[in-house]
């Protein structure tokens, strides 16, 4: 399969783009090469697909479904009673609406972290994005729990080996006052054998931060320090409560966070985001949605801006947190995090990408296109969408998307009824 | 001219809702009234028109022209230079396609401050929306420009009387460091001698209060009480830096506040916003955008998601400022401050409306409308709009909108190169 892009929007210059299986083979003006599918370029603009780094794609089930509540009654009454009653095919049914939601979006690859793995790998496999999986694990500090956990990933991993390539396993240790240290441990040893991120909840609350305090003698960063598990297979959402000697911890470590404006904004989590001082250390840091049930939606366009707005606020300084650096951070950082080689539109890199419609309003004037993008535009300024070199949307319809939607919605309320 | 909107969503029911000239005549179930036009609200939410309490329209112009920037480099390098060589004819297109950008996202009513008062109205007209429009005056503290100002603002609330009735004129005092004591006592007995608006950025940033009580002895509000200029018809923008006294001052004397969340974050000029503590003391309190150089869309639905999330993270509070608390202050307590009867689905009121499209995404599940319009959509979901009783946009097509955003695109690269 190869598609030409004719006479697209790249940095600032008109240009084809040829994609040949699922890699940007070519960049260039009028190339005159054969091609199975032609997409016409005009008004519009070319870049990288999304990455959002930090979700737990199922969770659209949920929806609008609690909001406006403190965090504990939330999770108490609304979340875990619902969670539990999840079968593989509601995570299944789940992970479509939210694909479909992050195609519209333009977000072509995900971090997600969720219990029933192959409910969200394959909706994932099915709907043509890239999905770094995370088996979430916690033991609850029982022995026989982190046994079963540690069985539960061995499995994983030798069965994620069934789906193709845009499939990948990671570990999800869900945090550190729902796993213990020998788990944690567990889960660095098998993560370096096996070469696998780890993704983990760290520093959310600044209730997790007195708890550990407490529980632990140290703050979560100089936990895991001790523990010997930071290292750059150690992928952190949230980071929210990390002093200057932590973030140099985990920048002499590798260690890399995911920031998410929205669900820290609306749990009231926190908003002291320190991106600044992180990249200024050496840390990479992407962006990310977090799930439905606190964010409430999958739209890295809005993540962009929000993690820019806050971050400008919170330190009085508009220079801060810059488009260009939000629209860096949710594209080639996002891929350097997880190790792929995506996030720009270059010769050599999978193809995974987006057209931007700037007939728009919000792109009108365009005197910077980045600048609109982030702070004027929202996911709805995708037009199409490819990944791995096969189109997923054109002209912002997605084969399939009614019975998606209708089947995700029968689910979430007969979910909750039951 | 005569509407049915057959079986549409409305607070939680399917039900009609019929419009006839200008106003909402009967909302019920299966209503059998001759129509000119049927619309089929089948999985469409119909809500009031959103209304936008503090814009500058025809800044769309500047969208995206200089961002990241600290506030003096940026007014003096990029906007007022820019600004001086506006004419009446870049007003009006600036302000066509303003009007282009808020039919797409749902706003129906808005309260704006500019120079060119005759463009910005001629355009809003023409464009079919409800404006309040403040002839922006500041006379430097120079007793000739406040004559000036003066005779001018005399002149345009004659003027005015031109154009229809969805028209509305107010007076617009810039700041209170842009103009004299004596011209903002002047504007207050213009206001109550005509029962007009008042419409007046206040306490914007801690710069403006430090040089209030430097250069007055005194903080803004409580300047302006001094000056005794604190009444109903004062609409403040901003009022960010407002103390507990103050915010009784203001209640106390019917003075109402415009939040604008974007521009205020963006511009970083604070976040401590008392939405709370205002409607507890009895102010109305209304949502703004600001202008498209600051915030920089004109996206209502963004925010009201905006203000709950930086509400809800300042205060680490996840139950302050609710998703039916932001809906309500863009839409009736936005109208309330306007003092028009629009801003609620019910007989007798302005056929002021949007229908939403609710096949989305985003509104999957749908267990709560409001919680998905404010936390998970944007203003693409909005489908339909009619104000005053007419059709502006039907399925996101507004007539005429590819000149709109050509010529406005066009002048705008022109108006920075002249």
């Amino acid at each position: 399969m190869s598609i030409l892009i004719r006479g697209v929007g790249l940095e600032g210059r008109i240009t084809d783009v040829y994609i040949e299986g699922n890699r940007i083979r070519r960049i260039g003006e009028r190339l005159s090469l054969p091609a199975d599918k032609v997409i016409d370029g005009h008004r519009k603009i070319i870049m990288p697909g999304l990455i959002n780094g930090h979700t737990h794609a199922a969770m659209t089930l949920f929806r609008g479904f609690g909001d406006d509540m403190p965090l504990r009654p939330w999770l108490e009454q609304k979340i875990w009673p619902n969670e539990a009653k999840m079968t593989r095919e509601d995570v299944y049914w789940g992970t479509k609406l939210a694909c479909l939601e992050m195609i519209k979006s333009g977000t072509t690859t995900f971090l997600d972290m969720y219990h029933h793995f192959h409910g969200t790998a394959e909706a994932t496999e099915e709907m043509g994005l890239r999905g770094v999986i995370a088996g979430v694990c916690f033991d609850h500090f029982s022995p026989e729990q982190a046994e079963r956990s540690k069985r539960h990933n061995e499995r994983l991993i030798r069965e994620v080996a069934s789906y193709g390539e845009r499939i990948r396993y990671a570990l999800g240790p869900h945090a550190i006052y729902t796993v213990s240290g020998d788990l944690l441990r567990w889960c660095h040893q098998f993560a370096v054998e096996h070469d696998v991120p780890i993704h983990l909840h760290l520093a959310e609350t600044r209730g997790e931060v007195d708890d550990s305090i407490k529980r632990l003698g140290l703050s979560p960063v100089r936990y895991l320090y001790r523990l010997g598990v930071l290292s750059p297979h150690l992928i952190v959402a949230h980071g929210l409560y990390i002093d200057d000697e932590e973030i140099h911890m985990l920048a002499d470590h590798g260690v890399k966070v995911v920031h998410n404006p929205a669900s820290n904004m609306k749990l009231a989590s926190g908003y002291r985001f320190k991106f600044k001082e992180m990249r200024e250390a050496g840390v990479s840091v992407g962006l990310g949605t977090d799930g439905c049930s606190s964010s409430n939606n999958l739209d890295m366009v809005e993540a962009m801006k929000l993690a820019s707005l806050i971050g400008k606020a919170w330190r009085s300084d508009p220079e801060a947190l810059t488009a260009d650096e939000m629209l860096r951070a949710a594209t080639e950082v996002g891929a350097s995090i997880l190790e792929l080689k995506t996030g720009r539109i270059q010769e050599g890199y999978l193809a995974d990408l987006c057209l931007i419609d700037t007939h728009t309003p919000v792109f009108t004037p365009n005197f910077n296109w980045v600048s609109n993008l982030v702070y004027a535009a929202n996911g709805s300024c995708v037009d199409t969408v490819i990944c791995d070199g096969k189109i997923l949307m054109e002209n912002r319809q997605v084969p399939g998307e009614d019975e998606i939607m209708e089947r995700a919605a029968e689910i979430a309320y007969n979910l909750v009824k039951r």
